[in-house]
Formats: structure tokens, C-alpha cells, sequence
């Protein structure tokens, strides 16, 4: 078969590289297999039509792809790459990827410090042809039955001989995982929260407790597909799909190591363990492990237990003896970013009710106190994250993240830099205002402006998007469309559904609910008064609002550094009961009242 | 550098091949870590005048290298590899390794079957949106609590989707190491007991505990020398050479696992555990664990408890998840080996005082009973195995292995071929035959022809060989020179001293001592008359002892097949006391006595 070039340049920055592609081969899967990023959240399906990139070519524009693109894109070369049939060579720009706003910032409180690694120093008594114990049993003799893996087994002798038998060994669970020269001292560990579109990972000291550092970027599987649904099918339709996915994340968790490592000038065989977080999804991709029937009814993981293994056993390339710790899920849909968020919000062992929300690509909920936690997810969709909406984007540099419409501008963006797109926190706030405005109407109709009594500026910002009502947030076009507002109205609908089965579960009312905890990125960023407006937290809940960052995150490094901790968790894992939505009869009752305002 | 190319060829075989090798290199070394068999006792340093091969070159004959070639060699340009320099291109023949008679028949008693490996069938119930238990949860709900390692993890799901929720599964100790469709039944597992010199395979049945096949080889390790001090020196002196002696073994246990399974038919998968054993080296570098400090005084060994591994730990290509299993050592020099000699014998639960000579490079020897079991490793030297003996080898086809001076003709060989050396046990009985004929006196002197009075036939076979007296075997000139008994002296002498100085230990006379077990291949084809006559086994024993043939693979497979007779090897090891042979003051005394015939 004919193989073709493909030069790419990623726009703004730097970088420009051939690709060798077969003749025919579709553009957006060329790039993405060659782990270039290509926005997208339809993983190439002809759906989502953020894929654009500029390239020559004579192709015609097909009809489905045309509904993505404005006269002026089409004009300046912009082509949706999935549409795109590589059968030439190539030139192509591709958007550069923006630097991310990831909220790493979670609280949380320990009990008492309780790393399951322990480094201790040990002095042994030189052999002799009085005294011939083998180097192993001088060092149980002294500390008691341990486990000794191969490699360490290897190490052993000459560690003692080189450092006249006094030296340190590292121990974990009754385990020698390391035997090192008197010495070394740190004991690190990572924690990691893997979500669906980004990650964020802290380095701890596991002899004092301490954060070290933060790092976050971008979740590498992004490239392909926005949600895990996306994603599991890639790893069903492709052979090694499952193999790439998986590589995409250790990979990052050793840039992750590396980055560590070298800000702080550590050696990686001084972290010891990684404790890992995410999605359902996330942990069985993370560890290789097929996930296929959690994409479909009805939605069995293949595990949801906690996993300890070698690091390497996954290539990732802490201490060759050190281990990779992922927390248990409870169910398909509730993975073990929620049972985090729990652990770190202790809602767990109150007395008060509490309701915990985790929202992002799925809306997860959790409702109880000590004696009972029942929990559902929310098929919100993407919205919040600003996928399927028309100007939608991530949290990144740029984004509109409020909208004030007494204020000049009327929004903000991250970093203040010109706008972008829209993220969650400011999709909420814009409706949020155009219900108070009385710019939308209780069923969530863009009003015409006949129909409201408002000033001059605003009545500006009515325009018409591709043919649908559309209010105007940013002078240079970014709107949100009348389909924005029914996405918006779908996610904070199932959300209030969820709610409320949880509520009839329990057999309580919103006045029994004490607390909310909001957690994750997005419920950090929104403004718990335009939440309330619009009804994503509903509105007899105003008030009780806890936004806890990133909750799992935290509850991650408490596991990381506290084994009561993890051993907490593994107790609430057992503890949550898991609510299936689509099996309760109440839920699309409660859908259809929560998607009004 | 510039490279030459060799050529060899194995005499006798139709292999031919090409080796490159630098100018410059030693001959020995350029076809030993090339994998070509020479043979050789020394590892190449110049002392044991074994390395002989057919090779074209102008190098002049060192004084060194011609002691060991007679004149009718040196015309048939027969060379010491090790004194050759590669300086052209060359054309060498190298001997073949000749078919070995390899003893595999070792007695053992179970008192049950009690294999760690148990195969069972589970049919689960199927996953709903009313049962939404992940895919291992539904195992351990029915199983109870199990480990599951990684690679099984990741098969459970399709395992149960593809076989309707009915399948079999593989349990070791609380781990299931492996998932499989319901059909699958056979469970297998092999003993290896890894001589210095030879290696005994027996696969095993371990559902029903019955020997399938049985496979013998020679250790593939003796290319770096044929006893464990010349292959410890190698892997100290080369950089990978650790890594070299082990691969050596590794290759070999997966060549054993091809085998079989093409013998019987059989797939490597079903094949979960394989049970080794060995001196305390081998058990080292079959693990790939330094063992440079069991050469020299105070001789220490990594380890000696038993170890369990994964299998693909070291690369042996049996079940993914299978292990391997090493039997514990006691000291440097007494490794797992003798441990399973004491399992078989079941001397370690009697009342009686027995003793267990396992003769091979060392003399390992126990004494004791089910209260007190000592042991010492006498260095016979390998003078039993042929080695350091003028026309010595293994118990090879063609080997001298019986000698009786009535007879015509006065020796037998194995496999009924031209004589080509004399093994162990024709090296005793010759030596017996001419003690009881007078021919040689009470301190080892070959007599003249003069001082003795026989008749004529025997009288033609006293000549001298290379200066030396010496007695003739057969016509084509196999004879016991003096050196030779010298060799033999030395080694019982030692074994000698090593039973009295036990007996010492314990406090005990020979008429306390009831039964003497005698392992391993020597020992089990020696005569014991001829034994007793030597003064190998003490006179005072005669009539106690019982051969009980390869005694160290008997136990291993009794280690394999009940994890009850595994938990009894490890009580063993705890149990045996080791005596420091070279710690002792009576122990120069006694192997001066024990010298004498």
C-alpha cells in the first residue's frame, strides 16, 4: 500500500513533524494513533465537530460536516479532521493544546500519619565460621518473618557486605521492598486523581506527612475520545486499543514521576508507592484491565475492589519493588473518585444527613450519614464540562468562567486573557442570569425580545446562531444557543432526579439534608447561588453548600499516607449502597420536573 | 579490532557452524560463551587438561599444555583449547557430548496427595440491572476471599461472557492464578532436581499424583566449569556472567517444559508449578542470586529458606501465573538438595540413627534421627565423578563402570560400548580389586610387580604411565595410576573424617548407626562391597546400607505433589545442624586415618 506524508504544525507553538500514513487512512485517526492531540469528545463518530484543523485539500465537504463549520472556517482551509481522507501528502495545522486550569486543591483531615512504607536502619553482626546464617536469616532473626521479593533477594548481599552490615530497608505490609545503603533517608509517595479530562498528582513525604508538590495536566486519553464511553469503545472496535489506552496513562504517570524528580531533585527509587483515583472506567484502564461491560446494560466492571501491585508490573517506574495502590469503586458509574470525595469529606461517620456531589461528565451523587450512604450517577452528559455546548470548552486559559450581566464586560475569563469558549462555571452563570433577567422562561425558551421589557445592551445580545434564539455573550460571537439551554436544562434535570430517588430511598425531605459538599473541578468554580438558580443544587438546599475542591485528590493522598485511611475506604467502598437510575421508575418522573427553572 | 571467523565442527554430528570472535581471543572461552560443550574441570585456567580439541595452528606447545597430551595427540593435532589463541581464522573439531546415563529413579512414600494447585468448577449466577456485582465479586461471594494477581483479573471477564458464567478456575494458596472455559482439566506440575553435573526432570500428574514422563540432561552450566566454585568465579569475574549461569538453567527448565509437552501432548499452561532443587548454588543462580560469598570462607549464603516465585519471574515459560518453588538449603553446602534426600529417606522421623551419604563433587553426609539430624559437606573433590581422575568421566555411555579382576573381560561399560573413561563406580571397584588382589598396600602405594606374587595376566597390567605406576583397565590403554588412588584416598579420607567427626558431634559409635542411605547417581551405582572394601563407606557399616537412587528428585517431587511433605522440608532445614567441617579440630585428624585402606 501507497504510504503518504503528513506534515503537521501545531498552531503557536514550535513544533512541526512528518507522519508516514497508509494511503485512504482517515485524517483524525492518523493523527490521534500518532498521540497528536485533535480536539474532539465523539472520539471521531461525525459528531461532536470539534475536530477542526486547517488543511489543503480538494475534498468535497459533506453535508454532515458542513452544519459544523462557518463560511469564514471554510474559507481559511478549516476542515473537521474525522471527515478528512488522507490521499496525498498532506499539510495540516493543528489547534495547540491550552495550558489547563486544574483545580488540585482539595481538604482534608487526618486522623494520625500511618504510611504503610516504613524505612528503618538495621545493624547486623558479620559472619563468621562461628556464625554462618545466611545474609536473609541475619535480618529476620533480628526484625521477625518478612517477605522478600526476588529483586531484593538479589540486592541483599551485597548491600550488606558494601556497607559492613549496617544499612536501611524499606518495608511495606510485612514486605522488604528495598534494602539501601545507611544513607538514604526520604520516603516519597504520589498520589494521583486520574479523571476522565485531566489529572492531578501530589508528591507527599510518607515520613512526615507533608505535600511536596503539585503537578496536573491534561488527561493523555483525551486524544481518544471526551468521555469514557468513547473510550471503551475504542478499546472494543481496536486490537490494541485497550494496550494504548492504558500505556496513555502510565505513560503520564511516569512523566508525572519524572516531573516530580526533577523539580524537586529526588531520585525515583525513593517513591515507594502510588495510590491512584478515578472513574471505574479510569481504574480498569489504568491497570489494563478490559472494560468493556461497563459501556453497556448492565454495566458490570470487572472489578471494583482495591488493587495493590508492583509498579512495575505496569511499567511505571517508581522503586522497582514499589507499589501501585488504587482505591475500590462501588459500582460501574461510582468509582473510586467518589469513594475518595467520601473518605475526604468524612460525611461517612456523621450524624447529619449529608449530599455529596461530584459533577462532571456524569453527575455523581451521594446522600446519608455513619449508619447509611446510598449513591447514584447522573447521566448530566458532558455539558457541565462544556462539550455539546456550542462555544463550550474545558476549564482552560480563556474561558469565560462568569457571567455578571450588571458588570462591563459582563464576564471574565481564566487568566484574563481574550475569550475562548465558555466553561462550566460560566455556562451556569450565563443562564443563571438569563433567568433572573427573565431572559429565559421557566420551561427554558429563549424569549424574543418583544416579548421582555429590558434595556438597550441587553436586547443586543439576542441574535439569531445558525437559525436558533441565541444570547450574546462575548462581542466576537460566543453565544449561548436556545440547544445550549436544553443541554444545560437535560443535566441539571438528572441531576435533581437523582436527588430526589436517593431522597425517596431514604425516605427523607430536603430539610433533613444538612450539608452539601460540592466536589470536583467544576462545583469549585460555580457560583453556588447561579447553581441554585438554575437548579443544579436545589434551591431548598441554598445555603448548606461546602465546596471541597478536589475532594478526591484529597481523599487519595489520605489514603497515600494514612493505610486507616485506606482501610476507611475499603470499608465505605462496602458501605455505599449503588442506586442503578435507569432501573428505578421514579427517575424519569423527577427528569421532567427538575428540567424546569 | 579485527574479527576472525571459526569454524567448528562437533565430531560425530552433523553440526558445522561459524563462530566470529576477535583476534586475539582465548580458543576455550571464544566457544564456551558461544554455548559449544569442551569439556573441562577448571573453567579454562590451564589445570585439568580436559578441553581437548582437533585445531590447525603454527602455536607453539606450552610445557604446561603438553603434560597433558601424549605424542599421538600432538601428531593429530589435538590441542588444549584453553592454551589456543584465535589469530587466524580457524577450523576446530570439538568432541560431542556424549548420551548421559542419568539416574532419575529415586524411592519415595507419600503419606497423601496434598498438591497446593487445586482446579475447581463455579458456575455464577448471571449479571442484571437488579445484580450488579462485578465480575469478581461474584467469584468471592461464592469462593470466599482470594488474591487475584493482575493477569488473571484481566481474563475474568471474558472468561465468564465467553463460557455463559460456568468456568473452571486454579487455586494456590489462596490465589487464583489462573481463569479457564470449563473443559479444561489436566493440572500439571514438574520436579527438577538441578545437579552440578546433571539435571532429572519428572512431570507430574498433580490431580491424581502420578508420574507422567521423566527427562534427564546434562547441566547446561558445566560449559563455565563443572564444579560450583569455577562457575561462582565466573560470575564474579565477568559482568553478566551471574546473569549467563542463569539463563543457562532458565533455558534449560523451559526446554524441559517443551519437552514434555511434546512428548505428552500437553500445553505449557497447564503446567502451575514446578518445584526445584539443588545445592545451595545451583538454588542461587537458578534464582539469579549472587553467590559469590559460598566460595570463600566463612562461607555465606544469600539465603537458604524456600522460596516461592512467579514463574515469569525468571522467564520459565509454564502458566503465566504458575510458580516456581525451591526447597530450603541448611548451609552453603548443604543445599535443598540434601534436604530432599532427607525428606525421601524419611530418616529425619525415625527412632533409629541413620546415615545419608550423598556422594557427588562434595560429600554431603547426615546422621540422626527424628531428635537430632547434623550434617557436614566433606570436599571430596569431584574425584567420584570422574573428574581430576587420568581417564575419568561421568556416568556416561562407554564409561567403565564395573571392574572385577576374575572376569574376562575384567570390566563392564555402560551401554555395552568401547570403553572411552572410567566413571565413579568402576574407579571404586578397580580400586577395591586391587586391594583385595595386593596390589596396592594399606597406604595407597601401587606395588611393584616385584613385591607381589600373581599370575601372569595381571602382571601385564601393571605398567607405568607417564612416569607414574599405574595399573591397566583395558588394552586400549584406560588405567588407576597412582595419582589417581591418590585423588581417591583424599575423597574417602575426607568422607571419612566427615561421618566420624558427626558421630563425635552426636556421641555416638558405628554399631549405633542402624541403616546408610546412599543418593544420588554415584552412589547408586556403585557396589557397596567395593565401597566398603575402599574404606568410602566404613567397614564398620557394611551390610547397613541401602541405595535409594536420586533421592533429591524424589523428595522434590514429593515437595510437588503435597504441600504437607513442602511443609515438612521447611521443619527439616530448621531442623538440621551444620557442622563447619574446616571449624573442626578432629577433622584433619581423622581424614589422615581415614586415608588408609
Amino acid at each position: 500500500m501507497r504510504r503518504l506524508r503528513v506534515n503537521y504544525t501545531v498552531r503557536g507553538k514550535e513544533i512541526q513533524k512528518d507522519l508516514e500514513v497508509a494511503d485512504g487512512s482517515n485524517l483524525f485517526e492518523s493523527l490521534i494513533s500518532n498521540g497528536i492531540y485533535v480536539p474532539n469528545t465523539c472520539g471521531g463518530r461525525h459528531i461532536c465537530g470539534k475536530c477542526k484543523v486547517e488543511v489543503k485539500t480538494n475534498q468535497g465537504i459533506d453535508k454532515d460536516e458542513e452544519r459544523f463549520l462557518t463560511d469564514t472556517q471554510k474559507t481559511a482551509g478549516i476542515r473537521l479532521a474525522c471527515f478528512v481522507k488522507v490521499d496525498s501528502d498532506m499539510e495540516v495545522r493543528v489547534p495547540a493544546e491550552k495550558e489547563s486550569n486544574i483545580l488540585t486543591e482539595g481538604m482534608y483531615s487526618l486522623r494520625s500519619m500511618n504510611s504503610r512504607i516504613k524505612k528503618r536502619s538495621l545493624t547486623l553482626s558479620r559472619p563468621s565460621l562461628q556464625d554462618q546464617r545466611d545474609d536473609l536469616k541475619r535480618i529476620t532473626d533480628e526484625i521477625g518473618d518478612v517477605r522478600v521479593p526476588l529483586g531484593v533477594l538479589r540486592e541483599i548481599s551485597s548491600i550488606l557486605e558494601n556497607n559492613d552490615y549496617k544499612f536501611k530497608y524499606v518495608i511495606r505490609k510485612g514486605e522488604i521492598i528495598s534494602v539501601e545503603p545507611p544513607n538514604s533517608d526520604k520516603v516519597y509517595g504520589i498520589a494521583i486523581d486520574i479523571g476522565t479530562t485531566t489529572i492531578a498528582a501530589y508528591l507527599e513525604d510518607l515520613s512526615s506527612g507533608e505535600k511536596i508538590d503539585v503537578y496536573s495536566d491534561m488527561n493523555p486519553q483525551k486524544i481518544f475520545g471526551a468521555d469514557v464511553i468513547t473510550r471503551i469503545d475504542y478499546t472494543i472496535k481496536k486490537t490494541d486499543g485497550l494496550d494504548e489506552l492504558q500505556k496513555a496513562i502510565t505513560g503520564e504517570m511516569n512523566k508525572i514521576v519524572d516531573e516530580f524528580c526533577k523539580r524537586k531533585g529526588i531520585e525515583a527509587k525513593a517513591i515507594y508507592e502510588m495510590v491512584i483515583v478515578g472513574n471505574t472506567t479510569m481504574m480498569h484502564l489504568a491497570l489494563g484491565i478490559p472494560a468493556k461491560n461497563i459501556a453497556n446494560a448492565p454495566f458490570i466492571p470487572a472489578f471494583t475492589s482495591a488493587i495493590e501491585i508492583k509498579a512495575e508490573e505496569i511499567g511505571v517506574r517508581i522503586n522497582p519493588q514499589g507499589y501501585i495502590v488504587s482505591l475500590p469503586s462501588v459500582a460501574s458509574y461510582i468509582g473510586a473518585d467518589i469513594v475518595a470525595d467520601i473518605l475526604s469529606s468524612r460525611m461517612y461517620e456523621k450524624e447529619e444527613i449529608s449530599l455529596l456531589l461530584d459533577i462532571g461528565t456524569n453527575g455523581e451523587i451521594v446522600l446519608g450519614n455513619k449508619d447509611k450512604l446510598i449513591a447514584c450517577s447522573a447521566a448530566a452528559g458532558p455539558a457541565f464540562e462544556g462539550a455539546e455546548i456550542t462555544f463550550g470548552t474545558g476549564g482552560v486559559i480563556g474561558a469565560i468562567d462568569h457571567v455578571d450581566l450588571t458588570k462591563h464586560p459582563i464576564y471574565t475569563t481564566i487568566g484574563n486573557e481574550r475569550p475562548s469558549g465558555i466553561c462550566g462555571s460560566g455556562i451556569v452563570d450565563a443562564i443563571a442570569e438569563m433567568i433572573k433577567f427573565g431572559i429565559i422562561d421557566a420551561t427554558g425558551r429563549i424569549l424574543s425580545k418583544d416579548e421582555i421589557s429590558l434595556d438597550g445592551d441587553i436586547l443586543n445580545r439576542f441574535i439569531q446562531y445558525k437559525g436558533e434564539p441565541a444570547f450574546l455573550v462575548d462581542d466576537n460571537g460566543i453565544c449561548i444557543t436556545q440547544g445550549d439551554v436544553r443541554q444545560i436544562q437535560l443535566a441539571k434535570g438528572a441531576i435533581y432526579a437523582g436527588i430526589k430517588v436517593l431522597m425517596k430511598e431514604v425516605g427523607i425531605e430536603f430539610e433533613d439534608i444538612k450539608r452539601v459538599y460540592i466536589a470536583g473541578g467544576f462545583g469549585n468554580y460555580i457560583d453556588p447561588e447561579s447553581a441554585s438558580q438554575i437548579g443544579l443544587i436545589p434551591k431548598q438546599l441554598t445555603g448548606k453548600v461546602i465546596q471541597i475542591g478536589n475532594a478526591a485528590g484529597a481523599g487519595a493522598i489520605m489514603a497515600l499516607i494514612s493505610d486507616d485511611e485506606f482501610k476507611r475506604a475499603i470499608e465505605i467502598a462496602k458501605l455505599v449502597e449503588y442506586v442503578e437510575l435507569s432501573n428505578t421508575n421514579e427517575f424519569q418522573e423527577e427528569f421532567m420536573n427538575g428540567m424546569y427553572f
